[in-house]
């Protein structure tokens, strides 16, 4: 045990207290509507952070990347979902190993992508579950329906392909009749459904409303942000990631400098602030460059930041922060308890 | 030796080619204005690199971290400056440590952090070389004329400080009649000054506008980038630096989505672009997802990227995505001739 003070700044710190509280909370939400939780480890890329979310009652794991799969097998944890289309003969290779020893569910939006799993899947002798990621109101990847099904028949047909079901994001009521008639067009085909996968923090609060789902994946949730808070699906309360930072100048009467730039903070804005001061809920953080965040304090009362002074910065977006530090420390009261490894930092594969 | 094309996506290469030619050519530039080149290592955060700017005829480095110089100072490189306020006792007792072994030269905008660098120096028993920086129309850090004159003043009566001179970023035309007017002060009080440091890659552009420079740092320039070219600063041939990506999906006919997502490229923006793509100059990133770039290609004519085909993005920011990844890719022709490790990688103290 080391005491906070202590740390060097800038320093990401996890209040452990809120990440248990967010952890539970999710999980109950999920049960209360009969949905399995299925926690993105984007948002923390740490094996020890997983297994609690396992712990509290979570069905497995979403993993973007295969190499940050791998990293979380690596570590025990067997029961996957790489919800984004695994491309290239290398990378199809290491999937199929993974899926060799673990319980894994890839997904997939096209047909080039669906021969290099069936081709990676007769090379290792296995049979790989994968599901069909749904286009969404969001625009980005995904299959239309039509596709979809098309997709599904060929799954269906192939000897090293096991259809697993369904994925959009984000699952919002929105994307309800999207899903309707892809579930009822697989259904006149006679194929079967194992899993209707969603996704999204704003999802898990509208779970009740899309009935079909059998599984979400979220992963902000379990530190949550200035991005979640201000769009209303946490509370400052519950924002377990703060950077510790300290105000290295003050240059002018309404602005001071902190010493969390973008390699610290990421470059993510959210309604033009860069991050949220606790002790100052008045300051605005209105400009980052790599080493510098640019504070105007002209609407703080008569207590202002001052050179030397520490102050905690909640992030606009907390996933593309864990991925720029080696460590995360998590704190309990005025003492650091664990110190994380950022495990799959920088896996990008 | 390793080809390029057995390297995973997304990866960062650097053209080596590209790479000397952009260090022998800003050297050049310098001498040629009799200004000493100092490059700032942000950019790379590689001391083989460093190294090589070294031999080319830089007389130090510039570092913007303690915990960045520390990873260059153990490699070898011993004349090192920290244009950055370093405030607080425990970070002020490794910059003098580090000033303890090397030549170094910190940097202060007020007298908060003078007296934390006097503390530390007494300390360590050292006198500890230090410059003041100026305020610029950047409005960043940065001290008044004034204040300048009377930090300076407390600078030449303290025993373990030695006024080392002037810092300014950036050091443009525009900021001539400050550096003028500070140096005129220092020269009725009777203060010498060593060194007049400026920097930034458009400054260096206008070494003869700025005849009170003695030093320039820059960074960029090694490797250039998205930015650097649309502000007329350095042409596409001159990006040395190119992250090789897979088209993964084709969802649209105008729109594919590429590996290279804001854990891989940052989410700095420049005009609307995320980044530029080699192959196709009419295609335009809109947006990034942690794992997705969106790419808009109804401009693009008869030839469009395809599902499954590698390309290689400029990025807006080359010294942020540096700063992402464990390693860089030294390549030249078709073979991976170096695999640089980032050794200053997310070292924010």
């Amino acid at each position: 045990m080391q005491p906070i003070h202590e740390l060097e700044t800038p320093s990401v710190l996890i209040d452990l207290d809120r990440m248990e509280r967010n952890i539970a909370a999710m999980q109950t939400r999920c049960d209360d509507a009969g949905v399995k939780f299925r926690p993105h480890i984007k948002t923390h890329k740490i094996p020890q952070i997983a297994k609690m979310q396992l712990e509290a009652g979570a069905v497995g794991i979403a993993c973007q990347k295969v190499s940050e799969a791998q990293v979380f097998a690596e570590a025990g944890i067997h029961d996957l979902m790489i919800p984004y289309n695994v491309v290239g003969a290398a990378k199809t290779r290491k999937l199929a190993d993974l899926a060799y020893y673990t319980r894994l569910i890839a997904s997939l939006d096209s047909e080039h992508t669906l021969k290099g799993y069936s081709a990676a899947a007769q090379n290792m002798e296995i049979v790989l579950r994968v599901v069909i990621e749904l286009a969404t109101e969001m625009q980005r990847a995904g299959a239309s329906v039509s596709d979809a099904l098309r997709l599904a028949e060929i799954i269906d047909q192939d000897d090293h392909l096991h259809f697993g079901g369904l994925l959009i994001y984000p699952s919002m009521p929105a994307a309800r009749p999207v899903l309707q008639e892809a579930l009822d067009g697989l259904h006149r085909r006679g194929i079967g459904v194992d899993i209707v996968s969603g996704g999204g923090i704003g999802a898990s609060h509208h779970l009740k409303d899309v009935p079909e789902l059998t599984e979400i994946r979220v992963g902000t949730y379990v530190f949550n942000d200035w991005t979640t808070v201000d769009n209303g699906y946490a509370t400052l309360d519950e924002c377990a990631m703060t950077v510790r930072s300290t105000v290295v100048s003050a240059p002018t009467y309404n602005r001071v400098i902190l010493d969390c730039g973008s390699k610290t903070l990421s470059s993510e804005v959210h309604n033009g602030a860069y991050g949220f001061i606790m002790e100052y809920p008045q300051a605005r953080i209105y400009k980052l460059n790599e080493e510098h965040a640019y504070v105007d304090i002209s609407a703080c009362d008569e207590k202002r930041p001052e050179i030397g002074e520490i102050v905690q910065v909640v992030p606009v977006h907390t996933c593309v922060v864990t991925n720029l530090h080696d460590t995360l420390y998590g704190v309990r009261g005025d003492q650091v308890e664990s110190t994380f490894a950022v495990a799959a930092r920088g896996k990008v594969w």
